[in-house]
């Protein structure tokens, strides 16, 4: 079993660090542990309190007196190597230690620290995360460890993390999204488990099926490339890189004591591992949204639906910028979506309504670019769910109250339609709209697994990620 | 006075196309008109009803008898050249063809209808926008006359557009991100005004600081030149085109009947007229807002303050990719930080705080990095507001919730003093958080004008955009 199997779904943890003092971010880690639905057994130590917020508080792990999977370590820096070591004699095996001061920091005593606590790790046989980490999230068992609360679990996808901020301070962004989350790992220093370890433990967990990187600084790149050669056969990995220049790394040095290397030879790493690499955060959780839910593409060939002239052309103008093809459709195809279309439409690719309020015309129009064979994958822009846009109108007509609940089921079988159409083809949909996961226009679409951008750079980008794991995954 | 004066402020509109039955897109856009807070007078016009929405309707323009500022004309193609001249006739002098199906479509008749419109108009001295538009917005005179409720207004920015999509279906997209809006211009076909004319209008607009064109074609390219050139002595033009490939150009075609030049010739347009082109809309409005609330840098040398190493290497690493620079600081102002600064920060730029609750620290060290004259502009990620972070804490101590307010107001405090430095001292600041507009940690500080972008890759493109107008407007 992987050590990150255990370390990830603990049926007990000790926790060291919080107390009665709410204003203590071993408080705030101990209080999101409790309130995220941890089935596990919880036990704060406390040189003195007798319970930690209303439960009960143990003077050491010695007092436990049961076996524990999992130590947190949230403690001055000094303390960590004893506490640790005592966490090793009470048959403690894997360890999050939040604490920083160590290797990162200027001097010696911060690198004597970080050896000592390497030692101690060594002598138990034991793994762990950090230090100077924000700790872990596991959705699959609502296990929160960071300082941050609510992070958007039930997802499928998986982010493992040189920077802390990354992985716990980004919950509101994802939730904004209407992204959701499996597993997130916050690594730290890496002066044990490092990023290639988590790639390796994730490549198994059946729940997760992309995974995303944040790297600075590789420190086996042998072992990177072996690990994450094998990973991408059965799941994506997309990492962001941000070594390369010289105040990036100058940055870097001082966050996690390593340094980093030219992009150039990040990017060569990385194609020779299979890791498709993005550009930043935003853009790594937009193509991992995808890769998580959609079909690949078999090629570049992409439909353009929309009942609007400006997305239209924007999605087919940043379709092609990025390298994919927006093809003019036979004479037998234009002939069949013209028999679906009205007088006003343009058929030929991008296929413009024009204007259109009938959204069964969408999935049918969908169906049809599919189903011809002429195309790999398809963007659709011009989703209204008629409520959404009632405001105004149900003021003067007080009687339309009871048409929104109805115009809003109807748009939701709409909704559930049209994304099983990707499914049922094996092609995948990128849609554009300026709605977003709250609306009942899209929100629906997008819980069902469809990527909604606001944005023809992202829906297109996305479309380009899909297409690069395609050519990763099944190399010609 | 610009013809545009009268048409985006008017008195009074006479509205053709709204009736009783409220699934009418007149009737939408009548219900808009009557519910954004538009205090001039609203004639509707319809052949049969007496009352339209509660409020009088008249057979025709001429029962009105009154003198009408606007016309707004929803109706069927066929009807609209004379129902224009009824408008010449009457005395109207603007006027908004929303009705499609004219140049844009394909076959000779349409083509005809418009030149039958311009040739009324022209007889009248009229001028109007459309046809094929969806209408306008201007937020000093509470005038939406769209389709699309509640627009965020308020802002400095406006926004001119050859796609109807564009400039009201992102309303939605616009509040989320927490930007406001000036005035919105939906050209159409251009058939009379176009771009340029609303450039020129929006030139002397004293409300206006920051202005977004969406652009498929130039119509009048030695013109646009002129007015953009003299247009950006006085306020930033930012521009997305997206005519220039192949695709792109077949689909703006169908969409206003307008052919569509190379990317390279569109480069050198907006180089030439002092236009900063966008890659996408969420870019334009990413810099607009910047544009419009912040000063300009007077160079590329950026510092940049986190609380957090991720982050921190991140926006050093887009910084330096925008061909901007991130300086390693004096050891004159190293010294004056770290007197600020605790003892395991680091800083020699970026200034990494390696983890900092109080956020004061934060405006000192933005106060002594700009007083030192060795940056022209800075980035900041790390601002966290307390109460937003307590969710569960303050189940597990009730007592918390009093504590809760006094945190909010001293943030509150903060967020005032933060976004008065860049003012203070006539550098721009650019903010990096994965929280929102909704939030209370960096809310009041996008309120008060400072950009907050969760990502690195947009806060620095936007300073980029800063420096970049910078040059325009005070060429070396």
């Amino acid at each position: 079993m992987h050590p990150l199997k255990q370390l990830m779904n603990p049926k007990s943890l000790a926790f060291w660090g919080a107390s009665n003092n709410p204003m203590k971010m071993g408080s705030m880690q101990l209080a999101n542990v409790l309130g995220t639905g941890y089935e596990g057994e919880v036990y704060p130590i406390h040189p003195k309190e007798t319970s930690v917020m209303g439960i009960p508080a143990f003077g050491s792990i010695a007092d436990v007196g049961k076996p524990v999977d999992l130590a947190q370590l949230t403690l001055p820096t000094e303390v960590v190597p004893g506490i640790l070591d005592e966490c090793g004699r009470a048959g403690i095996r894997r360890a999050i230690v939040i604490s920083g001061g160590f290797k990162e920091v200027a001097g010696d005593r911060g690198k004597q620290l970080e050896r000592e606590i390497k030692e101690i790790a060594l002598k138990y046989d034991m793994r762990f995360l950090g230090p100077n980490c924000v700790g872990i999230f596991n959705s699959l068992c609502s296990l929160n460890t960071t300082t941050i609360h609510s992070p958007p679990g039930g997802g499928k996808i998986a982010f493992a993390s040189q920077s802390g901020a990354y992985t716990a301070m980004i919950n509101p962004y994802l939730r904004a999204q209407g992204i959701s989350i499996c597993q997130t790992l916050s690594v730290g220093n890496e002066a044990d488990i490092d990023l290639t370890d988590c790639v390796e433990y994730l490549k198994d967990e059946p729940e997760v099926s992309a995974i995303g990187l944040y790297i600075e600084t590789v420190r086996r790149p042998r072992e990177f490339a072996r690990v994450l050669r094998e990973t991408v056969k059965e799941k994506p990995v997309v990492a962001i890189y941000v070594g390369g220049t010289e105040a990036g790394s100058r940055s870097s040095l001082s966050h996690t004591g390593a340094l980093s290397g030219p992009d150039e030879v990040y990017d060569g790493l990385f194609r020779q591992a299979g890791v498709i690499r993005a550009e930043d955060i935003d853009q790594m959780f937009d193509m991992l949204r995808a890769l998580s839910s959609q079909p690949l593409p078999a090629g570049g060939r992409m439909a353009v639906i929309t009942n609007s002239g400006g997305p239209g052309s924007s999605l087919a103008y940043h379709i092609e910028k990025a390298g994919l093809s927006v093809p003019s459709f036979s004479d037998g195809l234009a002939a069949r979506l013209d028999a679906v279309t009205g007088p006003l439409a343009f058929v030929r690719n991008p296929i413009d309504l024009t204007f259109e309020t009938d959204m069964a015309i969408f999935t049918k129009l969908l169906e049809l670019v599919f189903e011809s064979g002429e195309v790999d994958g398809a963007f659709l822009y011009g989703i209204f769910g008629g409520p959404d846009f009632m405001v105004n109108i149900v003021k003067r007509f007080p009687e339309l109250e009871q048409l929104k609940g109805g115009l809003g089921a109807k748009h939701g079988q709409f909704l559930a339609k049209l994304a099983g159409v990707p499914r049922a083809f094996g092609k995948p949909l990128v849609v554009m709209s300026f709605l977003g996961p709250d609306s009942a226009s899209v929100g629906p679409l997008i819980d069902d697994g469809v990527p909604v951008f606001p944005s023809a750079v992202r829906a297109a980008g996305v479309m380009r990620a899909l297409l690069e794991y395609r050519h990763i995954r099944d190399p010609a």
